[in-house]
């Protein structure tokens, strides 16, 4: 899913998004909620209509918003207290609010607030929140009425697989539509979150959609998939692309590089995106000259990169040759190391 | 034509500034020069693929960013010597000079070096320059090599009506295949502009274009048409564009005002741009969040604007009926001031 936070894929119009082959966008209920506010969105018809969307979107919970971005947050039993990264006024979300706010702005799927903690941490604070990211799970199941909306439960519990078992273990019960992945890419080795997703995944239902959130780089995805995850969601196609790095089936290329001055190529053979329409040598003039044009580009190659390598790895499972393709892939990607990346540290071979 | 400066129409990428309905483009020879140097530019391929665009691009000269943008210009009877604007470094650009860079970039049709002066000046400094720039006109000419390009000639003389005439004249003896008119919408006031316009362009032959350099607000493109002008290029639709200010015929729309906040209108009825697909809720929405895709939306808007007002007026003159439709313009227009104009003062009823 591309991320479209402020209901905006940051730099790509909504005819282009679609464009990119994505059926899914994600959306983000805490800054929904700060601007315009939800009952905004809601009296210009909901989010779809808002956004000029009309597949499926997604909506997280501002659980993850809470723990990353606003400040001074208390986190009680009853809900998360904090000040907005914005101006600094103080906000409540609780189990309860997440669903009010979810139902008003409309999305087909609606994530349960859960409680993210910073990793590492005591295995304490880390069962503690993972406890009562259950507990709200269950008070926002119980709460929430839109009858064309499902509910996500998330999966909480640090880099402890038994903690992650057990928590999968009680939101099965719970019954939901389909189960999320959390409080992961965070800061910790690929190699770690491999091996909390491939002792998560088995537990959860093979009838229903496994997602995990914000995660991340081309490899990650692959990874995941071979562990068992059918959605994600990530900033990076369009935060690298503003940042002038295109991914491409060679490794990422800094188009800011004077290597690229006069290369005639476009950043992927046969790519149908709009940047690939242009030298890589225009792109980086882009770039240099500040031209709003560049991230706008770069955005819509590396969405369409993300959407082809999804549909490409979609095609590999059905045609039983998962991991040649995926060997193919890392192939290509270690010509060139993709460190441009947020949260994690550059995967070695040995971390496979 | 819509402005590319930089050999990108700002915020809007190529395919959807051909569904705005523009034939032809606009396209900085000393910015291009500067940035990323056309030598670069030729090495692509020419700027038409550089910039992925299939139709007419017209390259003007840098004469009035040498008047308007460099710095420590010095004009001797050879050519002018300035500071870049970017970083300082010497640059000189002559007649010769400026043909030499348009022939590399490739354009369909260059400009003529002309020598801009400010106004208000005396009489003495706007001869001097006008009379120069018939010389550098003549220059021009006499070097200009590529036969799939043209050169327009530039006609300047202030707001004198007599050197107007007096350089069209010179001018019109050189046969260039099309005729600008320069120098104007430098700060004067519209009724001025229009004045100039209807003293020169009827002494431009009228089997050749005539072309209104960086003009203007809908009204002021309305005026010059009804005064015999063809062709005009403005950055107004992408920086009005850029700055929240959409242009409909019911007079120009600020999109941060909270009066749109709940707005589930598009901008204009019926119109087929990218913005209009949404409220105005949406856009103003885009414009607090700092969103990118704001200046992306009214851009489009913008262009699509001015494009379909120019295809109006066409069809208005060919069925002999713009007095009709210029009045009909004007008084939409009029409902609602459209004060964000850089380069005149608002436009009173008086001065049509």
């Amino acid at each position: 899913m591309p991320v479209g936070t402020l209901a905006t894929v940051k730099g790509v119009d909504i005819e282009r998004v679609r464009q990119t082959g994505a059926q899914m966008v994600l959306s983000n209920t805490y800054h929904l909620a700060l601007r315009p506010g939800e009952r905004v969105i809601e009296q210009l018809g909901g989010l779809h209509r808002f956004m000029g969307w009309d597949g499926p979107i997604l909506t997280d919970s501002g659980g993850f918003q809470v723990f990353s971005l606003a400040q001074n947050t208390k986190v009680t039993e009853q809900s998360a207290v904090f000040r907005s990264h914005l101006d600094g006024n103080l906000f409540e979300l609780s189990p309860e609010r997440a669903v009010e706010i979810q139902e008003a702005l409309g999305s087909d799927v609606a994530m349960v607030l859960d409680h993210v903690v910073a990793l590492p941490n005591s295995i304490e604070a880390i069962r503690d929140a993972t406890d009562r990211s259950v507990r709200w799970a269950a008070r926002a199941r119980d709460v929430h009425r839109r009858a064309d909306q499902v509910q996500f439960g998330i999966v909480q519990g640090g880099l402890d697989t038994g903690l992650r078992v057990e928590c999968a273990e009680q939101l099965t019960k719970l019954d939901f539509p389909g189960y999320a992945i959390g409080g992961l890419s965070v800061g910790e080795a690929p190699a770690e979150m491999y091996r909390i997703i491939e002792a998560t995944a088995p537990v959860l239902p093979t009838d229903r959609p496994r997602y995990l959130m914000g995660v991340g780089r081309p490899e990650d995805l692959i990874e995941a998939i071979r562990r068992g995850i059918d959605l994600f969601d990530c900033v990076m196609p369009t935060r690298n692309g503003r940042n002038a790095l295109a991914f491409t089936d060679a490794g990422s290329l800094r188009l800011r590089n004077k290597q690229f001055e006069l290369d005639d190529q476009p950043l992927e053979p046969n790519c149908p995106c709009l940047a690939c329409k242009h030298s890589r040598g225009y792109l980086r003039h882009l770039f240099l000259a500040n031209e709003m044009l560049g991230p706008v580009l770069v955005s819509h190659h590396n969405l369409t990169y993300y959407q082809r390598l999804m549909a490409d790895a979609r095609k590999a499972i059905e045609e039983h040759r998962f991991d040649a393709f995926a060997a193919e892939k890392h192939k290509g990607w270690s010509l060139v190391s993709t460190t441009n990346t947020p949260t994690t540290a550059p995967l070695s071979s040995g971390g496979l």
